[in-house]
This record gives structure tokens, C-alpha cells and sequence, in this order.
């Protein structure tokens, strides 16, 4: 069993509306001192694969064929032994 | 000005619907080995502050007035000076 996890955030240049209203609510909140918010998705999954190049094979093609969109998302893979 | 890094997670025993859906999805797309999905939010915050404690008090503000549901996420907090 491995362990991956798949960080997602969006491309230089893409707008993040959550981290942006984010930023507006804490300075509604009364915290001046935030600067910017940016947000990023994780996926942690558990794989039943034989080796970790077999976990890294499948999880870039994971990463391709649903849990980002190559348009606006920038990702990266880091995997564990269980 | 420091970087400020915030883990939401669910609390164990609280379900993740969009995991579960993610784990249905990728197993239709024909990744059998994959056993489990969790999702994470992180939110990048950066932080005019003069000091790291003073950082890590905000911080921990934000999260229990706005970025966190203490009924259902635990967090935690890191922080760099940039």
C-alpha cells in the first residue's frame, strides 16, 4: 500500500476568487495584516500497488484524466510506503 | 511579512462526500487499486506581521473565527518567515 498525495493549485496567472474573498473576510474581520490568500486542493489516497513506480504511473494518470484541468491547474506527487 | 500555511482536514469519524465521490470516480475510470480518498484544504496566507508569535496568534484567530468549522475540522498551522 502506498500513500499519495496530490497537491493541486491553480497556474500563475489564474484567478482565485476563493482566496480573494477569502482576503476580503478577514479584512472584514478586522485582520489588516493579510497580504493574499491563495487555496490549494489535497487528495490523499490510499493505493494497493506493487511498487512505487506503479503508485506514480497511476496517479499522474489520475491527476490527467479527472482530478486536475491541465487549463488552469498546476499539480505535484508525493508518495509514502504505507 | 511571513508565510502562513493553514491544513484543514475533517475530523476523523466526519465523512468526506467529495473523497467518496472522488474514490467512485477514479474506480469508473479504472483504477481499482485506489482504497481511499481524503480531501484537504490549505489556504496560503501572507502575513504583515512583526513577529512569528504574533503570526501563529493571528493565525490561530483566523481559524476559529473564519477558516475552520470547529465541529468538523481540525487544522494545523505553519509558518515561514519569507
Amino acid at each position: 500500500m502506498f500513500d499519495v498525495r496530490v497537491t493541486v493549485r491553480l497556474k500563475k496567472g489564474v484567478s482565485d476568487p476563493e482566496g480573494k474573498n477569502t482576503k476580503k473576510a478577514l479584512h472584514l474581520l478586522g485582520f489588516d495584516q493579510v497580504k493574499n490568500v491563495n487555496t490549494l486542493r489535497i487528495f490523499d489516497i490510499q493505493l494497493d500497488s506493487v511498487s512505487k513506480k506503479e503508485a506514480l504511473n497511476s496517479a499522474e494518470q489520475m491527476c490527467q484524466r479527472l482530478l486536475t484541468n491541465p487549463v488552469v491547474h498546476d499539480y505535484d506527487i508525493s508518495i509514502e510506503k504505507m
